[in-house]
């Protein structure tokens, strides 16, 4: 908790704003966790374990998973002092009644058993809902899937990219694309046949959002029609893919184009999470090997924010520098959001700061808050409450405290973060 | 007002300082408002109204003042959490005698009838120095500003650039500068003979500074003569420009060193604006287009400051992370100080932190703490006001409670910052 | 003294704690000060007083120490706001027994006089070590340092590098390589066994680290051994050595690599200063000519960190954008470990935000606190308390007030950070 009355004020009311959750990895199908180790193996406790010097063999398919959470927690007293750490303790308080200041190894038992009790609860998906405050939460579906068996109010469909833009040359990418669409993609207007046949499916079944990572390699740049042409022809005609390929970067941009066209045409807002490398660290453990480059700027993507002024653009970035011209480029371009505050600045003191510039500068309607990005809903919970202690600070310092805003209209501009831009920005 | 006492007694103090603002825009002709759009019109209302949903067509010739208020105002409440919505109030509240919480449409009608009687006043300029504790004001003069019709001492001149360096290829420029100095320009000796006039003319006029402001694009270069010749002599020979043409930076460097040398021969700084990319939303209201790109150096600015020991460069840059390379600049080049908080880096948050690492690590003899950017005086004190907010609050944080300096001295260095910096380094 | 209970409560149990001391330029044979000189001496002083307008004259050889003393005091009034002067009033006060309130140059005899009384006492190099509670600093030593005539216990030798990796090509480097190694340089075979030779010296003789700054042109590839052995082999043939040269880059790679190599046989961490450009200010000071360039990644260094899983990586940046990057990689990379405020960036707004990110989201076990980078032992106490005094603020406000370590549990995080961490990292 906060430890200033008003800031406690405001988080206590901030708690109180229903949720919806604009961007995580929940799998519909399987949203809660079923045990500790669908806790524990959330990439930020593997990789900071292992970064902390636990080997990669706890983490094998054939160790058991209570074996596998014995092994993190071994090491829990080399990472207990970050931010991630702290959503554990939270999740093990919140959900599992766990009442110690800290969890060491030797606590490894205990848990699992407390999490096997209360996972195994019938309504547990509906209790975790419930306590979190959440209403809906954004999936990240790939292309081709069917949709299906999910409450799709509830489960918000999102259309996510990364394959079609960067693996085009992958035969098993064209192949699921024509398995998912039922059309034979052998040209550029077979493919772009494709593509609007998966936005029609992807807005029918009530997706709100198309979604892509990009590399700081990439970035976009305005194209005639026939380059357009060129670079997917060549790609789809690979039959053996590479890492990297004559053409590649030309084909990225032509298929993101042809998406960002797709989005005008079907109304979605495009998510652009900007600036992660991939397999940095070569030997990471799964989904620990991506770190970012801070010598990207939003000025590389100033051609497509002005080529699609229909489309809105929700940014994420990856550093405080790339923050400070998110800030800018969203207090001048229309069509330009600031969305959540994403992986590596997802840390209290880079929140602190990016939501500081943001809040004083960006008009308020054009800011999306906060986003879980979470893969199994418990981490929901923890990551908002983060977001909203420090929210709650900042509205304290920087709007009541000096009289810019009453605190009743500080947790308007709230609602707007936690919330209503989320309905707007997304036609929720 | 800051909510600590100590802070608040530190601004009030502040207040009492005498300004002397060293950049501006301000018409000498017309200084003050006529009305409530010369106030709304000022580009960051334009450009927020636009970015949270407003279209121009409110901003045409043909729209009525009081209609364009009505519309930008139309749309406060979509902004009215920025910084610079705080300016606006404060202006309503201490000119217009304004007394509510917050501005809405609602308040359109009687805000431009306030302003209406109170800007009409004949003494209006008169009150605005006075009420704002201003002592005089620098200008932006284009090089052939006659300089003629005002008060210098009140309004002190400054030669602004920017046309001679980045628009010597256009006819009509060359044909201003002949004009302007009487010397018909047609190869380098007599472009050297104009800029020598130009300077003659400025510093005659009471003028104490050159201003320039530098894409990222741009970076001086070190050269010899020849070269230098040739890059003017290209440029003086085109007669039909185009945005970039081969040869476009060679003279833009050399036209910028031509500019130093005089500097140095006529002993005046050359404020330097750094980093500001034109145009970059091409659709944007008047003055609403142009962002920075955070990748830029001072370290491509080290042949230029080693090559003119002996003139004063007064550094503005956009981002906190070009900050941080300024303070470290300053600290090491006797010829570099610090200058204001420019533009998109003029919000709260990066004030406070680049005024920090500025008052901890730089000479406090070289720093020029703020200037309002104005293009009307009443931002004067609303815009001088949040940088004194912020500086109390650094000053009491930083220096009087950690027994750095008493009250007395910590205000003896804000002095410096306000005001006698300026005195020093412009020789006023 | 931090003005907050909690902060001053923990700070004073901070100030309990011996410190091991990681980086150091500290002359073993003469490691205090002989009279004020040696302290105002520091690049420090003679930087900002020749920054706030004082000529190099004071600084020539033929110039009285107390005159070159007097000179930088009559300056000091032009800087004493800086984190710098804070340092030698501290000094002043704890170890001169100064009682004023600041430091003028009316103070220049009565300093000099007590300096040289208290600076003769024959226990002096005692007394600084016990009441700055310094425990042992490491050295930075040449290559061809014999590391005799000291307690390596107490002053820990470390190999630095620089020369060896980047003026390979001087005749007078590899003369003195030659005769520390007793091997006649002439291809690669005998400059790798020079290198084993002078690893061997320097771990016999208890060096714990092997060091290296790195200039942003810098960055690691990955090479086959063909290509390294032209690199160098190239670099041994050169007579007349010139400030850049074809190849001196896949040289310096290549020597490089080697070290890296070693550092790996010989188990020592390997410290890199990452970003310092040389000379960038030509006619500055000693030691304050160089600066930094904001435009580097870690992301260059991936290959490198990849290569030597074995070897730990200890990094010091300049630039807070570059501390997001090395919190991310190394939280990310179990090789990659964080070290102290570096040069530029350690003035204190720059600290509490780097600290920040480092405490919140690296293991605890993985960051190196603080190191002195001191000429002389006088300057450990004032530097490190500047840092303990701002992690005792940010331990207060980001760990036990908001309840996630108690004061108790803080501190062992503290003493992890400045003792803890240096023993089991550099194995002392």
């Amino acid at each position: 908790m906060p430890h200033d009355a008003l800031a406690q004020e405001l988080y206590a009311e901030l708690c109180r704003i229903p949720l919806i959750d604009p961007h995580s990895h929940i799998d519909p199908h399987r949203p809660v966790a079923r045990g500790l180790d669908d806790i524990l193996g959330y990439h930020y406790y593997t990789e900071l374990a292992h970064s902390a010097g636990m080997s990669q063999a706890p983490l094998a398919k054939e160790v058991s998973p209570r074996e596998r959470v014995r092994a993190i927690l071994g090491h829990v007293d080399r990472f207990d002092n970050t931010a991630q750490y702290g959503w554990f303790l939270e999740i093990a308080r919140t959900f599992l009644g766990f009442e110690g200041d800290r969890v060491t190894a030797a606590d490894c038992d205990w848990l699992c058993d407390a999490a096997e009790r209360v996972f195994a609860q019938p309504d547990w998906e509906e209790q975790v809902f419930r306590r979190s405050n959440l209403e809906s939460i954004f999936l990240t579906n790939e292309f081709d899937d069917p949709l299906t068996g999910f409450d799709t109010k509830r489960y918000v469909p999102c259309l996510r990219t990364d394959a079609l833009v960067f693996q085009l040359d992958h035969p098993e990418v064209r192949q699921r694309l024509g398995k998912a669409t039922g059309v034979e993609v052998g040209d550029v207007l077979s493919f772009r046949r494709a593509i609007q046949r998966l936005f029609q499916h992807f807005t029918e079944k009530g997706a709100r959002a198309c979604a892509i990572s990009l590399p700081p390699w990439f970035y976009p740049r305005p194209m005639d029609e026939g380059w357009n042409t060129s670079g997917i022809e060549t790609a789809l005609r690979i039959t053996e893919p590479r890492p990297v390929w004559p053409g590649r970067d030309v084909t990225a941009y032509a298929v993101f184009f042809l998406l960002a066209e797709h989005c005008r045409e079907f109304k979605l807002p495009f998510d652009l999470m900007i600036g992660v490398n991939r397999r940095v660290y070569e030997n990471g453990v799964y989904q620990g090997q991506d770190l970012f480059d801070q010598r990207i700027s939003l000025f590389d993507y100033r051609e497509l924010f002005n080529a699609f002024p229909e489309v809105t653009f929700c940014i994420s970035v990856l550093s405080s520098g790339q923050n400070q011209e998110l800030a800018s480029y969203s207090w001048i371009f229309p069509n330009v959001v600031t969305s959540g505050h994403w992986w590596y600045s997802n840390i209290p003191v880079h929140i602190e700061h990016d939501l500081r510039a943001r809040l004083q500068a960006v008009p308020k309607t054009k800011q999306l808050g906060y986003y879980s990005d979470a893969y199994k809903l418990e981490f929901v919970l923890p990551k908002f409450n983060m977001y909203r202690r420090i929210l709650a600070r900042v509205l304290a310092d920087d709007f009541v405290r000096p009289g810019v805003y009453s605190a009743e209209r500080a947790l308007d501009f709230a609602r707007l973060l936690l919330r209503e831009n989320v309905r707007s920005i997304f036609r929720v």
